[in-house]
């Protein structure tokens, strides 16, 4: 193991975490508020973050090494990231802080925290700002933005990138890293811009867009979007969040005028489809107990996508929902956004493998001869890659299963702990029965909270950054 | 595709059928009761399965046809013995009686009778007979007691038999299919002895070892085992119900005198791991509301041997129990007994391929270029089995969520109608909730009742023999 180069690694990104604590403080500032959580943890991981960032290392990275400090970053970032919650008093204890900003970092947005509007701008900035900070990975965003990082780069963004084939937009990652912060930035100004234009205020406006922009759905409101009672708005997050669960890629080729190519994505299309079949069903299920049609639809549209999007914003208690519907939003939650989104869950790509796969098998039955290939995009899926997928499924349920199992010793229903460890290891954020979209995880044991932000973690990592991690062979000397 | 080879196969197992109808009549008989149930089935099968049977084919099978007569075969034979419970007019409806003889055939043992101790004999005889032969497969016992089926009849034993792989015991598929019988027959009998030894009636017994060796759960008493408040019944039962979750090649290696070979099948050790694990998390999850440590021992070992074996008898409300309790047992009704067993669910060979094979994912990504094949029982298993194996994992899942969200428009909670369709599609009987040990089926709607059915057949004959059935593609000309 190249333990040099993995400090140094990190060391990079705590430097950039530093960075990034400097909009919060800045906030803090203008709203008089005190600075000193920030500051005292700016401090702290500016030092440590150039200390480890001096070393010097042979630019070598294996493929475990970066799977394993990939792992590293996300854990230490989040650590030192509790700080300021923690620091500020607003938060119970450094678990719970511990939680929150997990929760931010992986886009999840489930909170420990009771109310909102209380906190102080500051804190709120830094919980909205982790969130968009860890929507679009903190490693493209270093190689973005402080490079030199050293060694084969690309293993990095690979171990921390989403879905099953991670492709480059351009030969070289920094530039890729780049292009897709200027769509993401892109993304996130122009919500603010319709929000404010919706009426939202601006600091609500642009925290909002932070939220939705990496869908992960931390709301500066006690009663999430529908506090603020316009449609208008409603609409925008919508559409918002359904825009950043398609693969950023898509977008490249747009802005590359290569429209024909872009829609041809199989992804793209398969994620329509089940955004509108599930929008389909869950209307039709809702539509006797709500007095307006339009108002069905509209409440239909936000939930949906922001279930599907794994962000978890609300406009309604999707847990009061009759059952039918609350089941296509648990299979929502399961699936997920398209690969290279900033959504979580399953992921559309692996799911449509996973059919095409499962088509295959069954031809195979009847034909035992034919040699068959599974196509993406027009291009035939290599059988690792395939084995890959199926492998990531079933961890998942595995480690769907472990959470579960600890989760429900603190004596929640079935459909409570079920939920509560399903959204987090999609990262959506409220789940069903006490984690109700209404709710929060304030009730939980701290056990439990370690549990859930880890599976938060290998929820946002897509499981084998932290196994590896964790793996007591990763640390064996070879 | 060979209709008249289908049509004639059809026959055989028709004429079997008709067979099998004799001993409940003999019963019904010797009870003074009325007859006419099965006389009119057995007139009726009878006939049809020798007119099909008298059809000249060429005696060539291909895969897919092997499949989809298997899946034919399964639901005739189902619509043609729900008959004598329709005539007997103690079901409220045919699809009644099509649900309760389905739930024997696949050996689920879920019942939409609210009492079953004021039925005829003769009738509850029907009721668990027709899951004894079941429980071995209907294709085996054709081949075993009525051969000239012609064709290759490997072919059907292997569509219908349980397992990833399916070996045979000799080269020959009939001498095969009668030494299972015979291990089958030995246990049925081996516990209807020791059940009279302990004090329970001789109908009583022998009609649970029926229910016992096939891993069915259908008993004759209102409560279950617990009516008879023999602890030594529930001992004996609890043996059985294990014994016969184990892949019937174990015993045949054992009376082979390979005692060795028997001991080192992986899946044995694999699922005797799982069973203790489940039974220590339970037991010390219940032991605090219990009075003797000795009832609550016994309690959890009934209750995980009945579920992991997916029989589906009881002998305490797990309904009831604690919630870790209740999510051990949901993963022991996906996991299911042993492949070659009479057991449902999963399997614990395929569980434990994919464990392998993620293992395998794990160490690629630290050693890329490492070629590693996945081994069972010492042998590498190849990756056509391998794919075949996430197939059917996703599959399953699938149908899962599908099955749960046609039963969840009755308008039960989320954990009965997720445990209905589980418990259905694992084949193991009772779920949680309003479908729990202690409950019935009786309240679902016919379409529910209808899925349902359908969920037991394709998780008894695992999912592809059921789906080249309903496929399109099969029926088409090539």
């Amino acid at each position: 193991m190249n333990y040099k180069l993995m400090l140094r690694t990190l060391g990079r990104t705590l430097q950039l975490e530093a960075l990034c604590l400097l909009p919060p403080l800045v906030t803090a500032l203008l709203y008089h508020e005190d600075p000193k959580p920030f500051v005292w943890t700016i401090v702290l991981v500016a030092l440590l973050g150039t200390a480890l960032s001096h070393l010097k290392a042979k630019p070598e990275f294996y493929s475990r090494e970066g799977y394993a400090v990939v792992g590293l970053i996300w854990l230490t970032l989040s650590l030192f990231g509790a700080l300021p919650f923690f620091f500020s008093g607003y938060f119970p204890s450094y678990i719970d802080s511990f939680f929150e900003v997990v929760s931010g970092f992986t886009t999840t947005g489930c909170s420990i925290l009771t109310a909102v509007e209380g906190l102080p701008r500051g804190i709120l900035f830094w919980r909205s700002f982790s969130s968009w900070i860890g929507g679009m990975g903190v490693l493209i965003f270093t190689l973005a933005f402080l490079p030199k990082v050293g060694g084969r780069t690309q293993v990095l963004v690979q171990a921390e990138a989403t879905g099953p084939v991670s492709s480059k937009l351009v030969p070289k990652t920094s530039l890729s890293s780049r292009i897709l912060y200027t769509i993401y930035i892109a993304f996130t100004g122009a919500e603010t811009l319709a929000l404010c234009l919706a009426g939202m205020p601006f600091y609500d406006a642009l925290l909002t867009s932070f939220a939705t922009a990496c869908t992960g759905g931390f709301s500066v409101r006690n009663a999430s979007i529908a506090a603020y009672g316009l449609p208008a708005c409603e609409i925008i997050v919508t559409v918002f969040m359904l825009l950043c669960s398609v693969n950023f890629a898509v977008y490249f080729l747009l802005l590359t005028r290569r429209l024909k190519q872009a829609l041809q994505s199989d992804e793209l299309r398969f994620f329509l489809c089940a955004v509108l079949g599930a929008v389909a069903l869950i209307f039709w299920n809702l539509l006797p107990a709500y007095e307006a049609a339009g108002h069905t639809m509209r409440d239909t549209w936000f939930q949906v996508a922001s279930v599907v999007s794994t962000s978890g914003f609300s406009t309604a208690d999707f847990a009061q929902w009759p059952v039918l519907s609350q089941l296509v939003l648990i299979g929502l939650m399961f699936l997920g956004g398209c690969a290279g989104s900033t959504a979580g869950g399953i992921k559309c790509s692996r799911i449509l493998l996973m059919l095409r796969c499962a088509g295959r098998s069954l031809s195979r039955l009847s034909h035992p001869r034919a040699t068959k290939v599974v196509k993406l995009d027009g291009k035939a899926v290599d059988e690792d890659t395939l084995n890959t997928v199926f492998v990531f499924f079933c961890l998942f349920f595995l480690l769907l299963g472990g959470g579960c199992l600890l989760v429900c010793l603190d004596g929640f229903d079935l459909t409570t702990s079920f939920t509560a460890a399903l959204t987090c290891l999609s990262n959506v954020g409220p789940g069903l029965g006490a984690v109700g979209p209404m709710e929060n995880f304030a009730a939980f044991s701290p056990l439990s909270k370690v549990v859930l932000s880890l599976a938060m973690l290998i929820g946002r990592l897509e499981i084998f950054p932290m196994l590896i991690l964790f793996s007591p062979a990763t640390w064996r000397r070879h």
